[in-house]
């Protein structure tokens, strides 16, 4: 066959970008289950019924037909996960009897989306969501909760410096409502608007979909001006002299997290009133965490508490959850070249060969290393010594080991280093026994 | 909406069973990972016509259509991949420039067959491939190799005794053209079925089939009768007198195999002149691992060499490898409760709560043990301790964190042992750091 190309939309790494990625999995995945959530991994199918229930995204489901489905109608009517809180709240519906709540889960999974392709949209990728859900009520201290093990997700991570932004529908709602506006969710929706047409476009949309006066949408559009790191943005909004009861909930709630994150997060999180999520089904503290500088390019992370999670009619299961745009985040990353690995194999030592006939005492050697948690493979021939360490060298692989007249010698092939040692105690330096990542 | 009912042949997980399932994983990669294998991850698509090359699985392929595709014409013609083989080599061919070889690789991912649904049969699971491809030749050594490498795997694991039965196509057909049989591959896809048909109607379907006489079908059937854990099965073949030149050469890769493993794996190997893999595209060493005394459930790891992985006219890819039934092995085994985890989240501490107004002191309790890698969450609500301690037990969680006038207590809550501990320095016993696996 020819050589085939690339799929549009379906980004795929070479063996060193992939390291990388793996190990900013690994360390999404430590800091999650540090927190204590418990991991999940759902089908990739859902029943199109359950994926056509949230509204926009429906239209980008991938629907799935067997080639050959000879009359049966067993899977008829499945399409792939278009993210991970669709097949999350219904596995705890299918599972509710078997799980404890407040349950407290993290999955990290690829999702599909069926958009036309075009430059910079993924059909495939991965996000790694956390969550926590309960059964009937939902304290609000994990919604001061989730944004710090995001902190600690994030840090640590070669990334461009992070924020989150933080607002509370019931504020901006209750706000809304309290200068007289009807229909608070549309206005919602076109505060989040606000960033991409400006503010007269936003003033003139309130006065002509939710009939605001000139005078109630300048009010919605100072308040969503206002933003700070720590809580003074309460004062700030009361001083705007508007009086409501879901306000007065929504300011104690923000300021909650962002007094907690202020302190246990320093300058990790800011209160932002012009978030709103408003295609989204949340009902109190809404996420989004943007590249500081980049916010034009649409959050890394974002999400939100939702009083309904799920229902089976006689329980309801309120949440919050945020989710982390794995590819998103990386794949420009990777792509650029700010990113990339010291080695493109787990390989720390090289075990030479002088000729064929030592393979099995080769195996032998590079078996003692292993069995001590040193990742380690013997040359694929004999050839001349020179070429062996180019092998080791293409592939980043720091060690090569090989025996001469004076015994077994390990040779750092970066700096020339090599002497005489014994294979079961030499340990290489902690920082060389995995790949790095190496940001530019 | 209602309760939502499993979907057949798509097996999911409780949170106990996923903690078994990630540490088989983590163990397999780590594996992997220590023979210097890099990991890769394709996408879960396929063209179609790349996916209906290998004949008889391309039946059970699903085909992906987009619900609103607004004429463009981008991904018709996609289907989800039916095992990692088939992206693999493609993946090898799109990316050899960038690629060094040999190149070894590892990939763990699941794996959809739109089958018809049946009890026990899978439509997504999960499977774990090795492979190492080169460009041209492919030095037999990593025909020993593998097998060292899956021993290393699949030892350790709480799974029953398995053992890897192998044979060499070139041993196989070079007897039967020994003995005069025209179709040598057909001869071996009738093989394959000796142990589901028997030795008699065996015979006759080679005779039918391949025009062999009684004496020649006879033969066969005592070549396949052969087996051995060590390289005595040479002898024993040579004694059948057959003289070919290409059974010589499948006698000495198959006893290099064998001796290598019965040296570094003892017990893990058997050489089984009836393992055929008649549909698949072999041309060396056969591999096929088996539960011992469940050998008639199929195998739960299998491969082989090819001398072709994927060709681009120019270059050939030969290679060898063997791929792990993850969801094979473990499903039934999680099922029916013969593995489980001593936890159900990664949680080893609780800081239990006094009262609600200690939630930040708590918090900052809990990261300092995070700090330290102790997974902790801290209580959901300031309840009373009984039901604090209750919330831990229920869940595995063995240590639980509180204050009292003494100070601040850890107590072990399946001893009872409580003691005043500083939480700058505390540890739990290495074995209750991580859940642990229960094999029954």
């Amino acid at each position: 066959m020819s050589r085939p190309q690339p799929l549009s939309g379906f980004p795929e790494l070479l063996p060193r970008q992939r390291i990388v990625e793996q190990q900013v999995v690994d360390h999404l995945r430590r800091a999650f289950e540090l927190h204590g959530f418990a991991n999940l991994q759902t089908r990739a199918v859902e029943p199109m019924d359950q994926l056509l229930r949230k509204g926009e995204t429906s239209k980008e489901v991938y629907v799935l037909s067997r080639l050959q489905s000879d009359g049966d109608e067993g899977d008829v009517g499945l399409g792939l996960h278009f993210d991970l809180t669709v097949p999350f709240a219904r596995y705890v519906l299918e599972n509710a009897g078997k799980l404890n709540f407040p349950f407290r889960r993290y999955q990290i999974q690829p999702v599909w989306r069926g958009e036309r392709p075009q430059q910079g949209r993924f059909r495939e990728f991965w996000q790694a969501d956390i969550d926590i859900v309960d059964v009937g009520e939902l304290p609000a201290h994990y919604e001061v909760e989730l944004p710090l093990v995001i902190n600690d997700a994030l840090s640590g991570l070669p990334i461009p410096k992070v924020r989150m932004h933080v607002n509370n529908r019931k504020l901006s709602q209750g706000f809304y409502r309290g200068v007289g506006i009807g229909d608070t969710e549309e206005a919602l929706r076109i505060i989040d608007k606000l960033d991409k047409i400006g503010h007269d476009a936003t003033a003139k949309l309130l006065v002509e979909r939710v009939d605001a006066t000139p005078e109630q949408a300048e009010a919605c559009l100072r308040l969503a001006a206002i933003s700070a790191e720590d809580t003074s943005f309460v004062n700030e909004i009361r001083a705007l002299g508007v009086i409501d009861p879901l306000l007065e909930e929504g300011l104690n709630e923000l300021a909650a997290v962002v007094g907690a994150a202020a302190k246990e997060a320093p300058g990790f999180v800011v209160a932002d009133m012009k978030i709103a999520r408003g295609l989204d089904y949340y009902t109190g503290t809404v996420y989004e965490v943007f590249i500081e500088g980049q916010e034009h390019l649409g959050s890394v992370c974002s999400g939100g508490r939702y009083d309904t999670l799920a229902s089976d009619g006689k329980h309801t299961y309120p949440g919050v959850g945020l989710s982390i745009g794995v590819s998103r985040l990386l794949v420009p990353l990777l792509n650029s070249g700010a990113l990339t690995a010291d080695r493109e194999v787990p390989t720390c030592v090289l075990v030479a060969l002088a000729n064929e006939d030592e393979r099995s005492a080769a195996n032998g050697l590079a078996q003692r290393l292993r069995k001590r948690g040193i990742p380690t493979q013997v040359s694929p021939t004999a050839a001349k010594f020179g070429k062996q360490i180019k092998f080791a060298d293409k592939r980043g692989i720091p060690f090569v080991l090989f025996t001469n007249d004076e015994g077994t010698q390990m040779k750092d092939i970066r700096s020339g280093d090599q002497a005489t040692v014994d294979v079961d105690a030499w340990n290489p330096p902690a920082e060389d026994l995995n790949p790095r990542i190496i940001a530019e």
